[in-house]
Parts: C-alpha cells; structure tokens; sequence
C-alpha cells in the first residue's frame, strides 16, 4: 500500500512511522511546504520521497491530510478534484487529521468525490511539532473520531478502519457538530486556559525576575499545553470559536463562583467547589 | 537527632522517610489527630511512635508541623509555649511546611521564643494525599523558601538548613509577604484553573455522558490539580485570597483577550497572544 502524507509534522510524522514500522505501507510519499521540514522527513525516513500533490494524489492509495484545518481546508477539495481525474480515482481514500471537523467536512460538502473522503480525527499529540516530534506509538491506545461516517462511502471507511487499527487506535462515530463541541471542552479549553496562565505569569516576571524560581511540577502540568503554537491552534480555536466561546463562558462563571467565595471568605462555598471538582479522579487518573 | 513530625501525610510523611534514610534523624515521632492516618504511618515504618503534642514537643530536638495551614496557625504558638516551659527549649526548633506565610509568621510574631521558629515552605507534592502517599525523593532538586529569616535565630535557621539540605532542596530566602505573591502566581492560580476547568466539563456531562470519551493527554495534564483535596486547599486558598484574587482578575483579563480575538476573528491577536505564551517555554521543558 502507498500512502501519501500532506504535512509531515508531528501528526502526520508519527502516522508514517507506524504505519511502515507495522506493515500497513510499504511506500510513504510527503508532500511538505516546509523545507527543512521536508528535508528532515525524508533524513529521518519518515517518508520515502517528497512530492508534490498531484504525484502524491496519482501514486498514492491514501492520502491523509496532516496540516493545521485552515490550510486543509483549502487542500481537501483540492485533492478530491484529482482524484476526479485519475482513472483510479474512485478507488482512492482521502483522510483528514484535523482537531476541528464542521470546517473540514463544510470544504467538501457538494463535492461529486465526497464518498471518497473520511474526516477523522486521530486523538493525540504532544506540545511539540515537525517531524523531528514525531513518535512511534504516540497514537496507541487513543480514541480516533471518525465525523459524520455516514457521507463516506462504506469501502472509504474500511479503509481508514483498517489504518487506524494499525495505530491501535478505537474509532469513535459522532456527528462534526458533537465532535466540535466535546473537543471544545476536552481540548480546546484546556489550551486557552494554559495560553492565559502562562500570560499571567510571564507578565508578572517583568517587574519581577524571580517569579519562576518557586514554579513546581504543578505550574508545569497546567501551563505544559502553553508550549502549543500558533500555527496549529490559530486556525484551531477560530474554527471551533463560537463552541469555545459559549465553554469559555461557562469557565468564566465558575472561575467567578471561586472568586466570590473567596471575597466573602465563604469556606463552606470553597469547599463545596473543589469537592465537586475532584470528581475528576474517576476521569483521570 | 530525634524529629518530631506534626501531621504525618504526604508532606510530612515525605519528609520523615528521607530524614530517616539519609541518616539525618535516628528517631522519629509522629502527632496524627487521624487515626487511620496514624495506624498507617506506623505500619509503614514513617514514625516510630505516634505521641501527643507535649510528648512530642518535650522529646522532639526539631519539631516539623506539616499540617493544613488553618490548623499550623492554632498549633505553631501551642508548640513554642510547651519549649518555654521546657529546660532545653531554647535549643529545639520549630519548622512549618504550609504553603503561606504570612499567616504562620502572624501567628506567632510576637511569641517570646519566635526565634525558635523557621518558617519554610518545601515546595514539592502530588495531588494525592495521606501517608501512604508520602515518598521518598520527593524534594529532591526543588526550592525550600525560607520566610522572613531574620526573626529566627541563627543556630535555628542553620538546623533548619542542614535538615533541608538532606531533602536535597535548595533554599531560597525571601519575605512572607513576596512569598505569598510569589505562590499565588505559580502554584494557588494552577490550582483554581484546574478545579474550574474539572467543574466545567464535569457540569456537561451531565446532559453529555460521553464528553470524556475525548479527553486526551492535554486535558489530563491540565486538569491534573483538580485531584487535589479541600482539606488543604480551602486554607491555602483563603490565607492567601487577596493575592490570589489579584492574580485571578489578571488572569480572567487575558481570558476576556482571548475572547475578544474569538469574537471578532482576529487572527493576529490570537497569534500574538499565543506567541506571547510560548515564551513559557524557556521555563518549563
């Protein structure tokens, strides 16, 4: 099997290199804007050779678009259209990585190829990025969404199925919409609470210099997903902006309920709050 | 050396494990108003015995109360009246481990044998809690905040020190009053971001049984201190609330930045903003 790999940053890095490693590709073609990250792709044997995306589109059986959503959703239509033209075309299987699925699944919507394309969402990561983060292993265990199934056609699916049991991945079937509002709380809001917690702290350390030296493992944990860039997650949050909103707003009135009990010094209030929260144990472990 | 150890949980537990095996303490004495916690911590060997506060205060050559900071505060001066009454209390010391300072050194700043008290916060733990979560190594490479050090007399301040130094942490001196805005930055903020985050998406599963289906390694990075009990935390959280406060309003201030960026689809200030956090890099791995 040839697979082609649009962005071969830390995602689509990572899906390479299981998917060689366990035998599901035998021949991995990228396609990278980036240079260097082109260059590391091909030295680190991620992929067997940079191409561009017509040649990727003709060589390979599937392609699995890797970029941040605001570039993939220029590039999904793009790649349906070629395969429209090859004569195997319709044989083909399009995917996505992408962390919102409404946008991605909008850009194709009318499209004559849409069956051909399966909209997923492999559910992992790490703060860093470019193929030099990529992993093995990085996505076993993991949930995988697979957004509105029901426009792809049955054999595409397989497909994408067969792929991500090689990742070890469960695939999880939920409509763009509820895929969009659980990342929204699940993902989406941890990142901007981290962005705004490492904002307030690095503000702080311009009249004071050693506002970190008392910083422990705690402020790690909770400022770690402020690592994330803007490349990725600009495109993120603006797609899934009007779910984030309404999940930020929620926040906000919790984060207000402390402060109130903290104003009135209402210890009963405090108590019963962070009670609540720490039936979070049964999540996480 | 005999040590006594106030409150024998995950902090105080800690702390007699490594005393003992680093060879800093030949006996340990444990105060434990909890029974099971008691039990526990003779069963594992962290106390040789478990006494009263007197017996302890009587036997004990250094006394550390590492108990809830709104229980240190009724405690510290308890403790400091049994050495007045004692021959050899003006060569014990008392040390505290709470997560304030301002409080602990109010409550005993005008005590005739204040300069027996060293008032440090060794800033390590978990979200658990306990004896049976205490462990050794713990301190290893973290900071020890000494709090206002000049009211403590100097042959206290170096026990306190050399006792620290087996911990292997390193001592950072400053005063109550920075400290407290220092914890609240880096450690008091992580945690009410966190319990928010945990009642935020605990309220969706309410009406969304499979809202954590999702929930990945960020979130659980995130959300990591909603673990974290209202035993210690309401005190902390509330002897230190107008810091706390402060630094809350400034975090809910880049929160609303976030969201104006939201609102209007602006890009380039949502890059800007996470631009600006990625600065935290520098800090933390």
């Amino acid at each position: 099997m040839t697979v082609g790999i649009v962005g071969t940053g830390l995602i689509g890095g990572s899906i390479a290199i299981d998917l060689r490693r366990r035998g599901f590709a035998d021949r991995l073609l990228g396609v990278e804007a980036d240079k260097v990250n082109a260059a590391a792709a091909l030295e680190l044997g991620i992929v067997d050779a940079v191409v561009n995306l017509e040649e990727c589109a003709a060589q390979a059986d599937i392609v699995v678009v890797a970029v941040p959503v605001g570039t993939a959703v220029k590039l999904l239509p793009q790649i349906l259209d070629m395969f429209a033209s090859l004569p195997d075309g319709g044989r083909k299987v399009l995917m996505d990585a992408c962390s919102t699925k409404s946008a991605v699944i909008e850009a194709v919507r009318n499209h004559p190829m849409r069956g051909r394309f399966v909209a997923s969402h492999p559910m992992a990561g790490t703060e860093y990025s470019g193929p030099r983060a990529a992993l093995s292993g990085m996505f076993d265990g993991r949930a995988c969404v697979f957004a509105d199934p029901q426009d792809s056609d049955t054999d595409a699916l397989e497909i994408a199925e067969k792929l991500y049991d090689k990742l070890c991945m469960r695939v999880v079937r939920m409509s763009a919409a509820d895929h969009d509002v659980h990342t929204a709380y699940v993902s989406h809001l941890s990142h901007v609470i981290s962005f705004a917690l490492a904002l307030t702290v690095l503000e702080k350390e311009k009249d004071e210099k050693h506002i970190f030296d008392l910083a422990s493992g705690g402020f790690s944990s909770t400022a770690r997903l402020a690592k994330s860039g803007a490349d990725m997650w600009v495109p993120i949050l603006l797609q899934n902006r009007d779910n984030l909103r309404r999940v930020m707003h929620t926040y906000s009135a919790f984060l207000e309920d402390f402060d109130k009990a903290l104003e009135t010094g209402d210890e009963k209030a405090l108590r019963s709050l962070i009670d609540n929260a720490n039936r979070i144990k049964r999540i996480i472990r």
